[in-house]
């Protein structure tokens, strides 16, 4: 849905782009759609209310298609698919792929699960603008749509890079890897983001969440290379400053939600670690 | 299911009656059956324990309708309607009816949505005790029932008041608005409650919550008129509580709830501004 | 799945044990399943990671059986039984029976409520090997196992005592009855464990979540009553540590996550109160 031109043409200009990316998310609250697992509904529509975007978990077949056309951008996260909502997240992606309403697919538990692994099949037909997981959700995600099979939880951010690379030419999305250091590749450009706490990984919905927050920042611009960046940095330079004043797992989601909704985009230039 | 009799007959003794229903709602810890969507359920669950209800999510056909017979209150929240919950939102509705249980119904995203819609429409004709919308809501209800349309997301508060009035008197509702300024009516009397604040809006389920809070007030006294007011004035004093320790939107939900749970009767006398 | 062979023969080392336990559930990171209801899911993940453990809502059908062979732990909660939930509880427990995978059954309130009593004996007749209520459910329960009916919310835990001690020979399970002090039987041995706060029963999940964790402990021992003992004082203690710090039930389910995450063995040995 967005018509804006790309402001972003570097990966050298990432670090510039995110604390502008934050500032338009804060004044245009993009409405985010989510289709979301029934663990993380709540905390997802906090954080992204705490990040200045508008949620709203339409995820009903009838319902899904006709809002992610109106929708600034949409998520589509696999965790709890029961029948009902694959069927409105296919309508939805169906209705975002033809208007141009930017999405993110994370295919959590994709590859050893089959219902969500055929589910993701046909999703990734409809092109996501985003796919965002950890390594080894990628990693099994690129073997689905080659056909193929396996998902090692063990694998490794830089283990999935060369994967998060071919999967986001094959299927022209920005792939976003999450873990201690973030990877977001589109195939052609790559950037790292050495941002968070490991506090993120004891709440959770801290990676759920991450991937509406995405759909957020790529309704803000046509470069959602570099949104999908600015996007990152912004949630785990929030997640560092969270944790400076948690006793715990508890606190921390708390004060992660107040540093979210603070975070000065000075802030964000400064802390940023992007290369 | 409540027959105590009224004890509010004029719309200059509401902000006498507000401490005196706060007291009675912790005092008789009344049974709150919630069909509500999917992203706030915790959040409404641990509203309704905090302001002393007892809260209870029986959603599923064949034990809503049954449930909704010896519940003391029940609320129908049309966020995130999925097939098997409309079916259960309308047995416990039909129950209610029948039984006298009082009920409020929350219209969310009602108008644009053609699946909520439609289930609004069969809702509103077994005569919900309550509606709870914001003025958007309000107006595309209001609509919906006139066989219209339309959902206008800027609608104030005031701009809502002439149709909450016709809305309240065609269907023998109580009808409340919320914003900035809430208003109330029943058709005849209406009143104003100026309490509050904006973080309330940056918490997800801060207004669907409400509605969960006004079925517990309307099981404690027959004036429906009188225990919405009342309720209102309960929840949005505490958010003003809430809000002078908050840091945030993270802070200010814990805080909410620890606010509604100590709000002293006296506390509430002072502090509601209800005219 | 565990084949930890036990290590706890007499109720007089339960004390000892509980440190124990606690510090294997930490290092070993149980997975535990849930198939739980809509209102505790977050709250339920969140105190597993708290406690240590890998929380999985893998609740649909087609992957609910598969996962429970894969899985450290079960939790089959009847809070919010939906149509395609109901299917993959029974999917999973079965799986679980077969492939030894221990389980929870907590029985929310069953007896009065038609679907969830039906699919709860259906679950019984699959040997839960822990099974965990209120005093009310537990007796409920014993009776549907019976053929038999009713439910007295006033039931005390010790009302329930011997009904739980029944329940636990006839179909081979452990029994835990929570309250004030809780108990457990598994119908030769019982135990009591007089920790905890009131507060936990002002947080919607208070109880949900204690039958995940108490999954997560039976993960890790063979000796289930040993392990369901260790389970309940390791979170009526954090309990207690919460309400310590707590303004109220929002501060205290912060507080109670961030205990639960820091609780070291040698306060639980010191604190527990074992009889």
């Amino acid at each position: 849905m967005s018509d804006t031109p790309s402001t972003v043409s570097q990966a050298s200009s990432l670090s510039a782009f995110a604390p502008e990316a934050l500032v338009r998310v804060k004044e245009r609250a993009p409405l985010v759609q989510c289709l979301t697992n029934a663990v993380v509904t709540g905390f997802t529509a906090n954080v992204l209310l705490a990040v200045g975007a508008s949620p709203a978990m339409v995820d009903i077949p009838g319902e899904a298609g006709m809002f992610a056309r109106i929708a600034s951008g949409l998520l589509v996260n696999l965790g709890t698919p029961h029948a009902e909502q694959r069927a409105a997240m296919l309508e939805a992606a169906r209705a975002a792929a033809d208007e141009g309403t930017p999405w993110v697919l994370d295919p959590v538990a994709v590859g050893q699960l089959p219902v969500r692994t055929a589910l993701a099949r046909e999703l990734l037909d409809l092109r996501p603008t985003l796919i965002r997981g950890n390594a080894s959700e990628i990693i099994a995600l690129a073997g689905v749509g080659a056909g193929g099979r396996g998902v090692d939880a063990s694998d490794t951010v830089e283990a999935a890079e060369e994967t998060a690379g071919e999967l986001a030419r094959t299927h022209g999305a920005v792939v976003a890897v999450s873990g201690p250091v973030d990877f977001v590749t589109d195939g052609g450009r790559s950037a790292r983001i050495a941002n968070g706490d490991a506090l993120l990984t004891q709440v959770t919905g801290g990676g759920c969440a991450l991937g509406a927050v995405l759909a957020a920042f790529a309704a803000v611009d046509d470069d959602r290379f570099a949104t999908t960046v600015a996007g990152i940095a912004a949630y785990t330079v929030a997640a560092e400053q969270a944790a400076k004043n948690a006793s715990g797992p508890g606190s921390f989601a708390v004060a992660f939600l107040d540093a979210l909704a603070s975070l000065p985009a000075s802030e964000l230039a400064e802390r940023a670690v992007i290369a």
